[in-house]
């Protein structure tokens, strides 16, 4: 474990310290924020039958008008992404892509153009190898036409999903061409990819050259609208944690897959859980869901202030989980301004609410809190719960699949310790080891 | 295929014609109603930090009073059901158990009074082995004077756990001698097993002789609350129907554990599929949630009369699920008045929600709607929809997750169709062949 550590240690201080390179577009300084179709809409085409559910021009058009009348954009969501089975089954005759006629008659510049006169932006899907996953035409051989094609309709955003490559090196250049394509368009694109997804069944991928090449990429397979879907994404995040965190930053992302908040799957606890982590883990924002018909809690959620300035700390460091105890998760994520948030997830799933002590010492960041910190709980309420110390007895009332967030801040007397306590080559010793000595029977507390 | 499905219509006909002995204690001739501590109370035995969700006296004497005050006895929630950790660790002097001193500082007679006093019935706690699965002394040796103490107690139920057994042969000769000795006492007291659970590790457990002994009986693991618990004891029971459902009846029920609506697991769609298939199941209604703080939703769910009266139905035949297909799960229950309920579960944990289109003749109880049949829904809403004939276009649309229920009557006139089919010897080809043969595309109907 303390191996682990100093190694997770290591790579932190290099993706600081060391020159990473980034994807020059200036895009994504934070974790963009908007909706796609994907989770909720898949590949709904038939707009015969379904004329309000297909993927349309509509849809998007109706979106974009409810991201500006709800309350979306103000609360910062900014992106109308269409995702996969927008295109006609042919290029055209100069080899250009084209929308599918019957369901985009307007054309994608149109919708563009829509989408932009209210403020927002459009993002649009395209796919690595010969065909999308979904059986269209896919990018391969046309990277620069694309790319083309994508800045003439003033496109602010490109998915770029990794089906049906011929091989691992094309798949691998494939991603470079296109990145490189973009730059060259002269319009800035955000390049979302799937580049490490598809790589790790054969390799684990390289995380410098994929920064240098993305402003967000997938690691982990499609999210489903269920718990178990959500909680595999979070463990798979976590367990990676060590490779992944260091090259999170400004520009560029880890993308945990879309926010499926508002739909069916999730109980509200769980929702409150994906919300909550995706904000910790510095990742883009992009909700799945119908904001035509979405439940006023679930809308509260996604639109709140707190949690969303979590996500979008202008420090950008991507947080990471720093314990797993008695069925509590807990994630830790660095803030600007000397502060750090904490979620703390109830991973049991019987019995009712569980407290959660905060013995301050034993949790790493807080080591810095001594004597005192402030704590302020962002969710489910701002509360300010004022000054405490190492011997605080306050406990978190966390419902079962839910979880809390909460803020620390680092005092100015508690820096200034913190300083002298350096100087003088003073540890404290208290580590996460004594939290985990905490016996099954603390499960009741 | 075929020939399973013919084992499982011998198995039915053997259950209705051959003899199979049956507990006779006239308890549980419908499945029971009522609410049940363990999922969401667990064996919470700290008073002292968390006085109102320890498992004392003051908890369930607190639910009897809400059961009576918000409608609960009035739709048919009778039992208030104590589950483990409920003990003192020792038997008294005369080798009687006692309930905890410092949690039931009334005892348990003076508990069965208030619960009665209040016209409802109190259900008790133990277990086969020489210890409960909490560690509390268990019934092993002392059969006889523990039936007779909670008969002198005036207890109305008995869920008889089956932790720290012996060997196989004590366990199965443990669940009988209980059985019979709780019918000696002369109190009719409803004798809820977990016998097949601890045999099907080891063996098929002989159900004939489980019916004999007990009203009702656990067969596949504790409840929790979660949608990939509450899925997978449905699945479990789906796969093991042809074995189980020729075994329920008036006084004996396959039970496939609490509900846990109204909980933190299952988002409002799953909780209406928990509660109507729990229905569909002929299963026993043992609610495990808070009822002092309940969501109003999960409320109005859990008292919902239509399907309530289904789980209720006097035939009393257990439901069994006729098809998986493009993801629904369909379920059918023979209903009294040659009735058939009809329950279909949108198993897709993707998209928004589906059509399911009521191909009536593919449906094998609709085999008797030739012509026609009346159709009624029953969840989400109460609508007769009129007579429906093989041609039928109508769809239900049903979220991911959730599920829709529907009854289907036969009217007289396709009675004497169906008989005059018979004497004819003509049979509906129309099989789930048919639905079967859809094509995976129609995903997005």
């Amino acid at each position: 474990m303390a191996r682990r550590a100093f190694t997770f240690l290591i790579l932190i201080c290099c993706a600081t310290i060391c020159p990473v390179f980034l994807l020059e577009n200036g895009m994504a300084l934070t974790p963009i924020m908007g909706w796609l179709h994907w989770e909720r809409f898949t590949c709904n085409t038939d707009c015969y039958n379904d004329p309000d559910n297909c993927v349309s021009e509509k849809l998007f058009m109706q979106i974009a008008d409810i991201m500006v009348t709800d309350g979306w954009k103000d609360a910062g969501y900014e992106y109308v992404c269409i995702d996969d089975c927008w295109l006609a089954l042919t290029r055209d005759k100069e080899g250009r892509l084209q929308a599918d006629p019957d369901r985009f008659p307007g054309g994608i510049k149109k919708l563009a153009d829509y989408v932009h006169a209210k403020g927002l932006k459009l993002g649009i899907y395209q796919d690595v190898g010969n065909r999308t996953c979904a059986g269209y035409p896919g990018s391969y051989g046309h990277y620069d036409i694309d790319a083309q094609t994508f800045a003439e309709w003033e496109v602010d955003l490109l998915k770029f999903d990794g089906c049906n490559f011929i091989n691992l090196d094309i798949l691998v250049e494939g991603y470079k061409n296109m990145s490189r394509a973009l730059i060259n368009t002269g319009r800035n694109i955000t390049f979302s990819c799937e580049w490490p997804l598809y790589l790790w069944p054969f390799q684990t991928p390289n995380y410098t050259d994929i920064r240098e090449h993305c402003n967000q990429w997938r690691n982990s397979g499609d999210v489903f609208d269920s718990w178990k879907s959500v909680t595999g994404i979070i463990d798979w995040t976590a367990n990676h944690q060590q490779l992944l965190v260091p090259f999170a930053g400004p520009g560029a992302w880890n993308d945990p897959d879309m926010l499926v908040i508002g739909n069916f799957g999730l109980s509200p606890d769980q929702q409150v859980s994906q919300m909550i982590i995706w904000a910790m883990m510095a990742a883009p924002l992009l909700m799945s869901n119908d904001l035509r018909y979405i439940d006023p809690k679930a809308k509260a959620l996604l639109q709140n202030k707190n949690i969303i300035a979590i996500s979008q700390d202008p420090l950008g460091k991507q947080g990471y989980k720093i314990a797993s105890v008695n069925n509590f998760d807990v994630w830790e994520r660095p803030l600007s301004g000397d502060r750090y948030a904490f979620a703390v997830t109830n991973r049991y799933e019987l019995g009712g609410p569980r407290h959660f002590p905060i013995f301050m010492a034993t949790v790493p960041g807080w080591r810095r809190c001594f004597p005192t910190c402030l704590i302020a709980t962002v969710f489910p309420n701002y509360v300010e719960l004022g000054e405490h110390s190492f011997l605080s007895q306050y406990k978190f009332t966390i419902n079962p699949t839910g979880t809390v967030l909460f803020i620390v801040s680092i005092p100015p007397k508690t820096k200034l310790l913190n300083n002298l306590n350096k100087r003088a080559g003073l540890k404290l010793n208290r580590t996460w080891k004594n939290l985990n000595t905490i016996q099954r029977k603390d499960d009741y507390f």
